[in-house]
């Protein structure tokens, strides 16, 4: 919800009232043409639903959801008790028409058509699933007047413009929870994304229950896994919402927990366990630079290539998880591994002669070749990151593309040039706290891909949400609503790109998130909640709705690299300010919006909100102070609440005319460093009012 | 949360702080003895968890269910990855001993003892169960200080008056999912509840897959039902906390959503759909005591127990629902038929004459024998409610009590000296929406039932939800914090029955419900959102919080007798302000104390706080009335922003001596008119302020 701070922006007027434009609807992912007509179309307790086409029952069941849903939206009593397949009305006042049930999968067709007007709403598809996807866009037409609820006439032709728009999840460094997952479903569906990828498998954890080889859930975690009917019943969730599952298993490294069950398979000897890669002995207290030369040399826990037993292994656990997993895809890691586990086994150097390997690359191609040909009897494509890239990669695999690239990379361009296909992950990296626009203008398509390589070649992308510092807690604040961003990237015409249009949008459809699937806000409160023991939350709202994480990889640098309390282990807590917070600050944008307009009209009345909400936000310290006499964890982080204060008091003096500009700006800086892993979003702002210049958001931000 | 304006209270010492002595804990269900030491046994980077006992999966899980938990709350990164069965340092911080794992039921030894120092913390218990209980008590015992989270040195020793401690939820009327299930689970075992009786069939659906007879779910229910994965899933989860699962197939009445799935097992050929046993066009405009005489006389769906083929039916039935259901109880309803449907069938005649039955009443006890001898042989015990009761009931028959019983009713008293067993669920249906206090102070052994006969024949009691006026979505908020309260009054002794000192731990533990299990604050706040669409909640929620339903039958007698707007039906969106708002008011109740002081000893601060409250209360509808200009609800419920605002300023008036005594009390009625089936809360508090007197909470209210 927004603060009432926010609430007199748009009752004032700063953002226009909903009028009927296709600029002012609240659509999201935007469709590939929208055209406003006059007139209105309003729900009322005649409203009925007909649906034509084939016997879908998931179509049935998302009429059924959108139903029960639009009732709790405008509380209005709908004559139908349910809807049914016998339901098919085509002079219902929303009639559903579509000739082909499908089941998910990648390139299936998803287009629909929305034509409302004043006495009809008329949704056409070809599938089921493009009926689906037509219905979230429905839904987002809906709006309240005075006098009740509407959607705008409207005429809309859309369809996606990637086949694949996925999430990865990592669930094995932090375990989430099933329940979370199917929340993560949910919202996907609003945003029409088609793909979630499972992170199953990692050096601290095993996620999934295997009944061959059941050592994998036992002694590969902390006992947190999904048993094999939540996956059954997770992939039908999901397929229910033209949704598919993509499992991964990371090989050959990242595999300490398999490691731990099956130490027979690993490429030295050691009392395997599942945890962190690098332990903390090894690597606290140095450089960056030291710990990036040991990540590239020093032996991690590795699977053995150069045994039979390994593949007769993977034979028999392929063979299970490809009958549990339905969807046509496996993904098998192969990233990361440096070859320095292999390179010390005199065993596995004898077989690299006898094969006459040059180098662990080619060892590491051979064992990729061999998981493949496996994957191939189940019937399964499988993809890998770039690391599995190589001159004789078959034609079938696809290759996730992560690491960051410059303008000069030409590793997709040289990918699509071998003729497999790419899905994209680099700059979607939503560990990194990178704000949701940065992502937002990261085309999967690289600039020296040119559009005919691009359709054959680049499926889509993926949003990659790694786990180190997120658990079940706090996930859902981290994936969501940045992700919503990267869905309208994947679905949206390449032109679409106004990153303001998208935060105006991104706002209300966060309202929606968090109304229909996730629980991000409720996750969020709750943190602040325990940090005052159910005392008032406002003052701790106000200042934590202010801060955003350091980017990059800063904190988990600082959490891999320094002991101490905040050094993550499979429980921890995760209820920290940098743990809690969202990494877009809406009242910061809000806040921003009316510097902005301020500075361009010197409107009196802005000039007026400016003040008080600084006022407001200086004193907050007096209520924060109150609430801390009783937390310990609001005296720890009573700095942000002291510089929050010192910043809106700032920014009242330049607007007094008080002070030297210098001193401000030297004391606004002292305001903006960075504490307990977080930093002041307004600081730009403020600078705005003390030199009368609002700097353009940065285009990029450093990983470290 | 609360709001500032409650926090204030806290801070202003209205409730003193946490002291050191058991009336200041925040412990529910209290336990039998609690002795309150010097010291404080401080939380830190140290802490550690040993368990000592055989090895007990659920244990483990439990005590790592805490162990996060209190990570969470404390925000300490405590040492130990996770908890295994080879954590068994008998000197950790914690140590847990136990010498017995048992699986959840009836009877088994849930006592346990606590002693905490400064140094230690032991809990010892006899079983695994009795060890989970005893960590529910030792987490509500964590409190901040300014400098850390601490437990105050005690020791306590438990056990629960009652062996039954129920909760019936009717997942039939409306669906509740199987998520939610989950979370009322969690919050049951927070108040150490042992029973969760579901309501798995009636006239509007049957809930549960059959694999023996599928129509039953696919005939009898709108597509919303258990699978029996789920089932066993949600078996498996109640019994890691201690929980059994009874379920009820409601027979013979009740029973629609059977006769639509195997018309042949009707007393009447008739087009059964499951949908209520009265029609709205039968009962729409009549009086209360015509629709009382006809559901008394009119022939509704009934089983017949005349054939053979029913018996067959119920025996593989029975059989198989053993099998999902492992728990010793089978709950067949029997409530409720009033024999109509039997009387006008001619065969059914002819069979009670063969058999000599000289009444409905008669056969009726004939079809509960047979469903007995079936269940028998599956090893159940059956369950009936009070009309199951008859002089040739097997005595191994349990009989639920629910009819509001008066002083001289013996029907208790009589099944008890027919050596049956009792569950009482009078006094305790959530539907009336009584406030917490009236369900806390109905102690479950009737007064004219002596000490020894209520140890042998009172097995405990059971909260009723029936959910003709509650979904998913509100279902948390009806039931949670009430529930807790008739917790407290089957656990703790007899004679703790302070509602005032019930109430201030009730809040303290809503916290920890919407914390730890259910999302009953985030259901409301979502309610509340889309009345807005997402802006500022605040003055919807000052609102809101002050109102509570109108109280007994009256909202359902609405609900059934009238036509429009608000009829349920399967898809009800149970979004208006009646279905939102809490049952109990914590605001009003924190402004209850307020006058009383105030009334009391004329305080000036006091004075102050209550005039500052009315102010705000007073100008609430100002911003009330901004945010209806776009919300069609709220301009619906304006008359209720009208009503607190009057309220408030006749409150004022009273306090500056303004106006006339009379004309005050005149208007105050007007503002405490129900409206929307909600009633202002406040109206006796500002009724004090004008005569000079606060009136006692009613002892009781009517049903009608």
């Amino acid at each position: 919800m927004r603060t009432f701070f926010i609430s007199l922006f748009i009752i004032t007027g700063i953002l226009s009232a909903k009028a009927q434009s296709a600029d002012s609807l609240y659509l999201m992912p935007r469709p590939q043409s929208v055209k406003v007509n006059d007139g209105r179309f309003l729900f009322g307790t005649q409203f009925t639903i007909g649906v034509n086409g084939p016997v879908s029952d998931k179509l049935t069941a998302a009429v059924n959801r959108f139903y029960l849903q639009l009732g709790k939206l405008t509380g209005i009593y709908f004559p139908q008790e349910y809807i049914t397949p016998a339901d098919n009305n085509a002079d219902a006042q929303l009639s559903v028409r579509f000739s082909k049930t499908v089941l998910a999968d990648i390139g299936v067709d998803e287009s629909y058509t929305l034509e409302v007007s004043s006495s009809k709403i008329l949704l056409t598809a070809t599938t089921d699933i493009g009926a689906m996807r037509g219905l979230e866009t429905l839904y987002q037409l809906v709006m309240p007047s005075g006098t009740g609820y509407y959607c705008p006439a409207v005429n809309i032709s859309d369809s996606p413009r990637f086949k694949w728009r996925g999430l990865m999840i990592d669930v094995a460094r932090h375990f989430i929870s099933f329940e979370v997952l199917k929340q993560n479903i949910d919202a996907m569906a609003i945003v029409k994304m088609n793909v979630l990828h499972l992170h199953l498998s990692d050096d601290e954890g095993f996620r999934v229950e295997s009944k061959t080889y059941p050592k994998l859930q036992q002694f590969g975690s902390n006992g947190l896994y999904y048993t094999q009917e939540q996956i059954k019943e997770l992939v039908a969730y999901a397929h229910d919402r033209g949704i598919i599952i993509v499992p991964e298993f990371d090989l050959p490294g990242h595999s300490t927990s398999i490691l731990a069950a099956y130490p027979f398979l690993a490429s030295y000897p050691a009392d395997y366990k599942p945890a962190k890669r690098f332990k903390l002995d090894t690597i606290k207290n140095l450089n960056l630079m030291t710990v990036m030369k040991l990540i590239n040399t020093m032996p991690t826990p590795t699977i053995d290539p150069s045994k039979e037993s390994t593949y007769t292994f993977f034979g028999s656990f392929f063979k299970e998880m490809s009958g549990l997993f339905p969807d046509a895809y496996l993904h098998i890691g192969a990233d990361e591994n440096n070859g320095a586990a292999w390179k010390q086994n005199p065993d596995i150097a004898a077989f690299m002669k006898t094969k006459g390997f040059k180098n662990t690359d080619e060892l590491q191609a051979y064992f990729v070749q061999r998981l493949h040909n496996i994957a191939q009897k189940y019937n399964k494509r499988i993809i890998g990151w770039e690391e599995a890239y190589n001159a004789a990669l078959p034609k079938d695999v696809i290759v996730q593309k992560w690491k960051p690239a410059a303008a000069a990379d030409t590793l997709v361009k040289n990918i699509i040039a071998h003729n497999n296909q790419v899905v994209v992950s680099a700059g979607y990296y939503l560990d990194m706290y990178f704000p949701a626009y940065i992502h937002y203008l990261n085309d999967p398509v690289p600039a020296n891909v040119n559009p005919a390589d691009a359709d054959k070649g680049i499926l889509g992308a993926e949003a990659a949400m790694w786990s180190e510092l997120v658990n079940d807690g706090n996930e859902e604040i981290r994936v969501w609503p940045r992700t919503a961003a990267i869905g309208e990237r994947l679905w949206s015409a390449a032109n679409v790109k106004d990153a303001d249009d998208m935060y105006r949008r991104l706002w209300m459809l966060d309202f929606e998130l968090n109304d229909r699937a996730i629980n991000e806000n409720n996750n969020y409160m709750k943190i602040l909640a325990r940090w005052v023991n159910d005392e008032d939350l406002t003052p701790v709202r106000t200042l934590a709705g202010l801060y955003t994480q350091v980017k990059g990889y800063k904190r988990l640098m600082g959490a891999m690299l320094t002991t101490g309390a905040t050094h993550p282990n499979l429980s921890s807590p995760m209820v920290n300010i940098a743990d809690a917070v969202h990494t877009d600050s809406e009242p910061r944008w809000y806040f921003r919006k009316l510097v902005a307009a301020y500075l361009d009209k010197h409107d009196a009345a802005d000039l007026e909100q400016i003040k008080s909400q600084l006022q407001r936000w200086q004193n907050n310290k007096v209520r924060f102070n109150a609430l801390a006499l009783n937390s310990p964890y609001l005296q720890q982080i009573s700095d942000l609440s002291v510089h929050l204060s010192d910043a809106a008091a700032i920014g009242l003096q330049a607007l007094n005319g008080e002070g030297s500009k210098d001193d401000q700006l030297k004391q606004l800086q002292l305001t903006g460093t960075a504490s307990h892993e977080v930093q002041l979003t307004i600081i730009p702002e403020i600078e705005a009012l003390v030199t009368g210049k609002l700097k353009p958001e940065p285009a990029a931000y450093p990983m470290f």
